[in-house]
């Protein structure tokens, strides 16, 4: 692995986005759609909460840059949206993330994004330890009760890649990203990242931000690494929960490819 | 035209808002729903999210000062919550502010309120020049592609003032508002308002507030610049788009009729 | 009543949430979803917003700890996700906390949640003096016109208590909190509270969490006091209702419970 090129590529896609502002369609859920977009913008780019089924897939195909879809509060409507929105992104060569929030432990939801990465794979399939591999529970048979070790992560992570030809991001102390061949290693971040809400799901959103300008593995690194340096930036002056959020979203607008560069502990 | 009538109006208008606290009924986004409430509570407001189709009417009729209708995130349900709703706030006599997001690019939504606005017309119609020309667009079968000069949302925003006998508010960095007569402009503000979700959501909703107090002109210009000038205090202190969207809120709860008068930029 | 044994129970509780970190199911508005995920977060609690039909009850049975019901933007799918949710809780032990937004006002969701507080009674119900009466007038058919009196909202809040054998809690500038026997009044808080959206409604989230490790009337002192207390620590410190929200998120976070012991007004 050439640490060198990932490192200039992720210099050169942080400042990128800003150019080129793309604009990320995001069906989420309705805890984090505030933060996901504020934080779309502080990056660099735009948010479009489009998810009705009557508009979702138009949306896809016409306007949008990239597709999130995350089923953290999904309702019968928005499942239907996200479908169609999936179906719409892949049929016009969108990238698109999914984050499979609580993939495993919640079956309908679980059944329900299986179905449409099995028909529509994504470009991008995030999520912490557990659900990934929750969602290759779905798809093997397994439960996730004894897989939750980190190394256990990984081999799921790369399974998962080569059956859906994705890339597949796994968050968590140490963040590890892999194609099903390569897995890097991003060791950046604040304990701070886990005591506030949506920073997870927001990550997904930027992700399809970057997987719009760059292959998908250099933009899960773009984007995992522009939000985990800003969150040391921000811990460095927060003074708690509260104050970090507020300081977060003012990092992560500051944050040049040179600084980003210069700070990422890549492995 | 008179500005110092109209300079005098806003004085009055935003210190008037805090002693009557008027509630506003919003069906809106949920992107935008928690900071439209708290942007409504700064202005010395009250918020109520009532928008399923059980409760919306009977709200409107019986409790709300005014009514907020903003298509960001529809779905089947909340869409026949507006309906209801404006037709029982123009039966009342409560005015109502439609905000179409998106209209013209997406056509659903669009038509969708392009029926409330034709069976029950708003008292303001405020949007940015896209949505401004793309609501007329789906009145004239024009689309929405070379109309986007400044110039062209004024006589767009005119032709519709006219058609509707509203107000119709078009914000940009240097906003306008017109009875179809008279052109109002308004230059405060801040290129941070950009940078945060919901502002321009948040506008209508006060739009709605001040209308219950006022005439539909001097609600726009109040509420507009009752925003624009906590804009520029704001961003006075900022460090990005985070620490802004906070300091807006002290600085909208801070602003007083006097203040305004002495800031706003009105031709 | 022995006052010092309730602050003993305060202090030990206050510490004992953030040992255990237990997991409170919301189905809750879309205003505040975002703000109750962070305040949980922020006392120590996890939140998940899990509400709708299809996994609302399995949820409750299997993974929360505690249950909060909040009807401020009921949707016909998420109402029948709360009537599951609130079944399964009392079947599975699980205490759950019943917040009726605007009870009295609106009819249709004053019914909805009444029928399922008649199936399956609240561990604790919580409200605002008006909805506390609104809520009675559904029980005995009143109305809630001239029943806006301190004294009237605690002798409905003992008749509530009785009635269902479950705790009432009525928040207000001096908080009450009976079992139907004893009454207990907590006197901290700041005005700044009633400026920002969602701390009523993030307070129900707080009870069920500190219902999962202790007895109802003690986890609704815990929860009012936590709340309470952290505010009067963020209003010293904030410029407005802005500041003042993330300060709230931050004295949360850093409240101890020998503090909570040393500073609640408790009678």
């Amino acid at each position: 692995m050439n640490v060198e090129s990932y490192v200039n590529a992720l210099a050169r896609n942080i400042d990128a986005l800003r150019a080129q502002t793309p604009l990320v369609q995001c069906l989420t859920n309705q805890v984090v759609m505030n933060f996901t977009a504020n934080v779309l913008y502080a990056v660099g780019a735009s948010p479009a909460m489009c998810d009705n089924p009557e508009e979702a897939a138009g949306f896809a195909t016409n306007v949008a840059s990239g597709v999130l879809v995350n089923d953290g509060t999904p309702s019968s409507e928005q499942m239907e949206g996200m479908r169609l929105a999936t179906e719409a992104a892949v049929a016009a060569g969108k990238p698109w993330v999914l984050d499979p929030v609580a993939a495993g432990g919640l079956r309908w939801r679980t059944a329900e994004v299986k179905k449409m990465m099995d028909a529509n794979p994504a470009t991008i399939l995030r999520g912490n330890a557990s659900e990934i591999l929750g969602f290759l529970g779905g798809v093997a048979g397994r439960g996730v009760e004894a897989l939750h070790s980190t190394s256990d992560a990984v081999d799921a992570a790369r399974e998962l890649a080569r059956h859906y030809g994705c890339v597949v991001a796994v968050s968590g102390a140490v963040d590890m990203i892999t194609d099903g061949d390569e897995v890097i290693q991003l060791a950046n971040g604040s304990p701070l990242l886990t005591q506030v809400t949506g920073v997870g799901c927001a990550l997904g959103a930027v992700m399809a931000a970057y997987a719009s300008l760059t292959n998908p593995l250099d933009a899960a690194i773009a984007a995992t690494s522009h939000l985990n340096i800003a969150a040391e930036n921000a811990a460095a002056v927060a003074k708690g929960p509260g104050s970090f959020a507020v300081e977060l979203l003012d990092a992560l607008a500051a944050l040049t490819g040179a600084q980003a560069a210069e700070r990422v502990k890549l492995a």
